[in-house]
């Protein structure tokens, strides 16, 4: 009988979708578009389920040829049902040429497929699936504003205040740390006391300027501060934090679930940031939110909204999920629903998160 | 006048090599091709150098759209000579995507054709372009022969040490740590005490099972035990290390400098096995070959032999060359060279791994 459950075939679409305006950061240059992949499952009994990632328009056609040429060949035939398996069996088969980078966003792209059949075989919204501990969770805005003047840069958050959010985080790596600091302190003043602030340095700092940047937030009671340096300097990390009594974040750039590990265990982070898209789909975000439940850290997420606000609803340690400036959900049919400060879970069966293939058409990229 | 040395045009291929028969190890299963991904740059000048990169079958094509779609992009137009700075720009390209995996293959195969444009320019083998230490390396044959009857497994042996090795280095990972010390005892015995021998679990054991197996292997002999449980695990590695008299190595699956420091430092390795083939090219390599020494740890090698002699040749705290079992070097005009159980570099400028096109020209896949 689970013959009908057999993984019949795999569909992989390139988009590359423009951004409304250019978005800039401390180490990743402007933005102008986002690439987008969609990987569409579907099972010999004509179950169908839809997976995704995106990236900042690096790397998609290299996404892309992965999961064509490399993982659609061992899943063809396989029960779509042992999603775990399925994860594990892809992981280890591109492991020496991909491990991390590459191999985890292609990854993710089929793993969310598959999660997305397994809620429809269940009947089942995706935050339910997952745990079920709540149905929404805290959110926050994200911004990419490093290149915003100090003017466009408070406009930005109050439209933001405007739309519900009650938490922003806005981008730090300015020429100069006082410019930093500046920035922090006008929009702590537009924030008042109450609302919650982070900062992002996009791993622009070395440690010993990190070490610098932690003393002079103090004063305006920042949450966290993201990737003051290279990912890959767990000791460097533990160094900062070791100095700061602000919470280090990371995780956009951990791509396994050891590297995970080696933030929380050695690097010493107090928030832990997997994004579903780039850590190997549901399967690795589940594994990161687990072990980070052992280390009593809180699960926050780095983009990709309109999917992580089931995750993060469905788990004890949920932290603070973002509200990235790459409008995914602009192109799905349920854009992300905001509730005082909350976002609140699609409570439809499957990951709710279902693309508006139409309004995409126009971006699609021939392969 | 630097205008002559703009990087003009960058041509890439990808090749399926068949191997003369399967081979297998514990953890890739069955190899019955490898991939090889050439890159050529050109400068204005007319210079021109070739580099390559390699898998064991998988991610070939993610590798060639790398270089394609996201590195020739930012290359075209770029002075050529500028070697170390166009690495850097290579790898922030791609990072948040790709670091690692698949964006150091990709990044490998143009690093090594840069530095044979700049090996040619100089007019000085790449043994002298790294150092000049010497002009040849001790080499040791490593089989993949997890699959081979004892039998076979010896017999292969014997060709190897008829072919002038003194060191050869075998698989680990049967079904029972039994049979793996059966083999290593009948290897042992067919070597003599003389002769160097290493073994190679390609990371199946965990850190409990390899525990058992650094006391097991102990009688025998054995110069290091590489990759006994998975690459990233490096507090595990140092939990084997601590118990083991034998010297543990790894290398071949670390595609950052990063992660090549915390196997030293945090893993406690005694021999480090950087391939130019995924960390990034000679750029990448010559990095870890000097951590290593700042370590005090002799530098190893995994595959590609024809370009690693030269590698090893030029620094002072070269371990051996390993004679990888896939024949990338019948490919080139210059097989590789062993006398006396060493390996000698090629003695012309550039990086001496020139191409046989006419015989590659059968296995190109059209893209
Ligand atoms: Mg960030
Ligand atoms: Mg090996």
């Amino acid at each position: 009988m689970y013959d009908r459950r057999k993984i019949k075939d795999i569909k992989t679409n390139l988009f590359h979708v423009p951004l409304r305006e250019s978005l800039s950061d401390a180490k990743h240059g402007t933005h102008t578009f986002f690439e987008l992949i969609t990987v569409t499952v579907c099972l010999e009994d004509g179950s169908e389920g839809t997976g995704y990632t995106y990236t900042g328009g690096v790397g998609g056609r290299a996404i892309y040829d992965m999961v064509e040429y490399d993982l659609k060949p061992i899943l063809i035939g396989k029960d779509g049902d042992k999603v775990e398996a399925l994860w594990d069996e892809m992981n280890w088969k591109v492991h020496y040429v991909a491990r991390g980078g590459i191999a985890s966003f292609a990854i993710s792209a089929v793993d969310i497929a598959l999660w997305d059949i397994r809620c429809k075989n269940a009947n089942l919204p995706l935050w339910k699936m997952v745990g079920g501990v709540n149905d929404s969770t805290k959110a926050y805005y994200g911004g990419i504003d490093l290149a915003f003047s100090q003017e466009k840069l408070l406009d930005n958050i109050k439209n933001q205040l405007a739309k519900g959010h009650t938490a922003v985080k806005i981008k730090l790596g300015k020429e100069t740390l006082q410019e930093d600091i500046e920035r922090v302190a006008a929009v702590r003043e537009l924030l008042g006391p109450e609302k919650v602030f982070m900062v992002d340095a996009n791993y622009s700092w070395s440690v010993e300027k990190a070490i610098k940047a932690v003393k002079a937030l103090e004063p305006y009671d920042i949450l966290w501060l993201e990737e003051p340096t290279i990912p890959c300097d767990f000791k460097g990390y533990a160094r900062i934090a070791d100095h700061s009594n602000i919470g280090i974040a990371m995780g956009e750039n951990l791509h396994t679930i050891y590297e995970h590990r080696h933030a929380m265990e050695i690097g010493k982070v107090s928030f832990i940031q997997p994004d579903a898209s780039n850590i190997g789909g549901i399967t690795g975000w589940i594994k990161v939110a687990h072990m980070a439940e052992g280390f009593n850290i809180p699960v926050c997420t780095h983009g990709m909204q309109e999917l992580h606000v089931s995750l993060l609803s469905g788990i004890p340690n949920a932290g603070y999920l973002e509200v990235h400036s790459f409008p995914i959900d602009e192109y799905t049919m349920r854009p992300l629903v905001l509730k005082n400060g909350r976002a609140i879970s699609p409570d439809v069966s499957g990951t709710g998160v279902e693309f508006d293939w139409k309004k995409l058409s126009q971006y699609k990229i021939e392969m």
